[in-house]
């Protein structure tokens, strides 16, 4: 694997990249399996190195909303789970086959205790993910659907021919209905 | 100040210590001010020392959201802002009369350099900020005004006593009646 394709411009020496290499795990997923059940222990996230996964939570009402899509070079898990070491809430599931790494928190936490820079790397990761969870909240509370449909084409862009439409409309809490609205309001414009 | 309080069981060297003092400023806020506005550039994140603030979004409509609460021994900013160094969306507001340590993004960099256990502390704080806005977003989308409410006490306990009905009802995103239908559904019981 090339981690320079990971942790772009990060310097790491030959040891530590055999080091961080012997702790991610390559592994091949196909379309419709589902890595992270809820109730499972979330000890892993993923990096894609190709294909398509999306995280969701399932409501009392069977109802499916999509947290977030991840394609190359996103990190997935159910993080406040991964992060509490506590039981998922959500559910992963894969859209289009992929090729992930696997990383285990314990890994995680030995590869920052010996690379300081990988450490940074992952607070700013970390970082960004605050980032998109507040435009969620507040996408949620004020945005209109074609706002938010936007906000969700900026933030994945390229990922419309991956995903299903009502994956999306999952993400954006509307109907597949209104998704073809909006579409059909922006070609329009 | 006695940064132990702050960064609890990091072993800090004397001179650590006088570096990262040299860094907090002490500031004094009153009930009622405001200390980040929308399109300001979010700069500084803020410790609480005393006091209690709230950040909040104003949508075109009028109507206010509050995303955070902040009561000692939280930080509070305009987080999206504060790590892309973007403009803020969201007002940080005092609502109780506050002593907070403000710390610039430049500034906490600087520590981070030199000082990594103080960079995990950070990383560490960041990820359970993760946590809190997935179970907001979770929250939003599929809890009752009820478990939505006992999320919010259980996030920040005895706050209630500091905080107006209006910002917990803007929080939880109901009215104050709804509010109060709620908390007298939970004393019946």
């Amino acid at each position: 694997m090339n981690l320079q394709e990971i942790f772009k411009d990060l310097t790491l020496s030959e040891h530590n990249k055999m080091m961080i290499s012997s702790k991610l795990k390559k592994i091949m997923v196909t379309k419709g399996e589902t890595i992270l059940h809820p109730n499972d222990t979330a000890y892993y996230q993923y990096y894609v190195v190709q294909g398509c996964l999306r995280s969701f939570f399932t409501d009392k009402t069977a109802k499916e909303h999509t947290i977030q899509f991840a394609i190359t070079d996103w990190w997935i898990s159910d993080y406040t789970a991964f992060f509490r070491k506590e039981k998922a809430i959500l559910q992963i599931e894969c859209i289009q086959d992929a090729t992930l790494l696997r990383l285990s928190r314990d890994d995680m936490n030995e590869i920052f205790d010996k690379i300081p820079n990988i450490e940074r790397y992952f607070r700013i990761k970390t970082e960004s993910y605050i980032g998109s969870f507040q435009k969620r909240i507040i996408g949620d509370l004020s945005k209109t659907a074609k706002e938010q449909y936007i906000d969700f084409v900026n933030t994945y862009p390229n990922i419309e021919q991956l995903v299903k439409n009502y994956h999306i409309a999952s993400y954006l809490g509307i109907t597949s209905e209104s998704l073809s609205r909006v579409r059909k309001e922006i070609a329009r414009n």
